[in-house]
């Protein structure tokens, strides 16, 4: 962490923006630290949905100045066993629960430190059963922000839990089958198919075709307006995946993905030559 | 206020994240005090709802650092003949409508002065009638950064106007009637049933019963996870207020509290022996 | 732009909360600036709404202290061949897309230089088709906090893209007609008629005549409260135009005004003698 900047810390919840919930967490930073700079990633990750977390923070993580202090909490096992982590990479720090919201993130940054936070020399005087936020990921991040060593925080683990998800298939070089993984705010589908995957087909671009549903979409667009209004369209977004969306419309309301993106889903599309 | 560490304005409204009206009054603060940090506590408080932002303002306040101006806008009396106060306690300086938004705060941290705000060399120069928010809200927190004396703002008053909260009611040592007085984010209902009402029963923890509707929970939890998923619980929450909860689910929806609580609330709920 | 102050950047933007796009703005700008003010004006603007956006950023951006730079990416065309363009005027720069989102202010400050921003040596390195707020504007936008020059960013173009905005009409000196131009959170529906405006009809305010839809109002309010609770009011909002309400009341939901205010909108109303 550099000291001619100020520090930096995110924050990405599922807390919503309906509660005080945000706001006490960025109280005791402050408390703490008075200069560190807060800045949101966002606080409306669907509550307890570990995968639409682990996309978020994967999307956004890599955009903060290296020694960003990234603090991410979609923790459904509050107060029970879970443990929360302070994991090092190369170029930042996460205070995370070790429940598999790294999952992303981890295929890019291998982790070179993982702690598993326990020393409440670190902790808010009073520990609530329910609000951990409040209580240990804020000011454990506001005291490494005051450039505190990992270790005083607890003891080494060698293993972070990660999330099961699911994989793109492939079939004889001819058919990948894909899944939605996000749907933003716009109503773009996001699937786990890269370039690399397409790649895989051996096709060109403009021949492939994206099957979703009973629907079928020829080729890849480069963005949006590159079909007619209200067409759909599909192309590597700015996350690196592709992307199902509809031109100046919203692809959740016409494929009618209604339902949140869970882990067990079954929005299954393909990619065919 | 320490002059060490930058001066900390929160904000805390029923404005929404639909409008400009945070980001102008942020843009008025700014221009007065460009050093001053602002924390946003919440700005979802149920529109012109004084009970929701007081209960909101009572859960933060105390996480922020000493020195700390809390300006907490609920103000469906705006433009009329409702004063604008500053009230300064131990700790904290608030400055809000004189319309009870301080009830629960004031039951922690007793007024030392209440000043009634009316110094216009301290407000914008043209006062609408609809937006004191920005007009008057804001200067004057920007100008009290700077650190101006209190007195300068306009005459000491001597009583704060306070909300008629429901209070409990205790039948015999054997039964205690309480209120939802808050619904969060996750569907939580929050009650205004505290350890203290609830020691007033003299009865081990795990054979409370807890009534709400025709629906019954027996003993209190620990914590989210300490019953089966899907199954009501009843827990101290982070707040310190008796919360009822559904394990990985949502309470609100469970027991269908649909409306926004107001004050003349009619969610009552039972605490036996 | 001062340089004793720290530079402030705003950001309004149709990015909604949900997604992580807003955050990594943020981070990026941080990233290049790491002690730049970022304040958020609004990110609820309607999805690719432009009238919307160029209202919000009309009501706000004379608020921020003058050296400001204000962000606006309401950008239905990215990626395709729209401009974005940096315009100074004399308090502000402003960092936008070339579609209108400036209607508005130009009225009010006159731009005194506009550069189609093409130089990508102040872009990301890569720059996707479909998230120009982080490959484009927010870097640029950071660069110029750092006071960069203007003429590095681009050249000079004498035009801006304006909207046709739906002027008011006014017929014999007798009767004006308007439209509903935004409604906001509390369903106050903001017209675009004037104190200008109703000064050319030569009548004493409490005679106005009000009439949207089969409802009429008779005469302007001074404030939310100068009507009974639940009648419906007509007064010059704290935007400076001509707004209704309701009393303690939600205007919107009273004239059934459902729909998001297009720029081809139909809630025609009329100020007569």
């Amino acid at each position: 962490m550099s000291k001619c900047r100020p520090c930096v810390i995110t924050l990405l919840t599922d807390f919503g923006y309906q509660d005080a919930y945000v706001g006490i967490i960025k109280g005791v930073i402050t408390g703490i630290n008075p200069v560190v700079k807060i800045i949101d990633i966002c606080h409306n990750v669907s509550p307890q949905n570990i995968l639409n977390g682990a996309y978020l923070l994967y999307t956004s993580y890599k955009y903060f100045p290296a020694g960003t202090i990234h603090v991410a909490i979609v923790d459904p096992g509050v107060g029970s066993k879970r443990d929360i982590v302070c994991v090092k990479t190369r170029n930042y720090l996460f205070v995370v629960p070790n429940n598999g919201i790294l999952s992303f993130v981890v295929k890019e940054e291998k982790p070179e430190y993982i702690i598993r936070i326990t020393n409440n020399k670190y902790f808010l005087p009073s520990i609530s059963n329910t609000f951990h936020g409040r209580d240990i990921f804020a000011p454990v991040a506001a005291y490494l922000s005051l450039e505190i060593k990992l270790r005083q925080l607890g003891k080494k683990i060698n293993q972070l839990e990660l999330l099961d998800i699911l994989a793109v298939k492939a079939k004889n070089n001819e058919q990948l089958e894909g899944n939605i993984i996000y749907v933003d705010r716009f109503g773009n589908l996001i699937t786990n198919i890269t370039k690399q995957h397409i790649k895989s087909l051996e096709i060109n671009y403009k021949y492939l075709k994206i099957l979703i549903g009973k629907k079928k979409i020829v080729g890849m667009s480069k963005n949006y307006a590159d079909v007619n209004k209200g067409k759909p369209l599909a192309l590597f977004g700015s996350t690196g995946f592709l992307e199902i969306s509809i031109s100046h419309g919203n692809a959740q309301k016409y494929f009618k993905v209604n339902k949140i993106i869970e882990e067990d889903k079954d929005l299954i599309f393909f990619c065919e030559k």
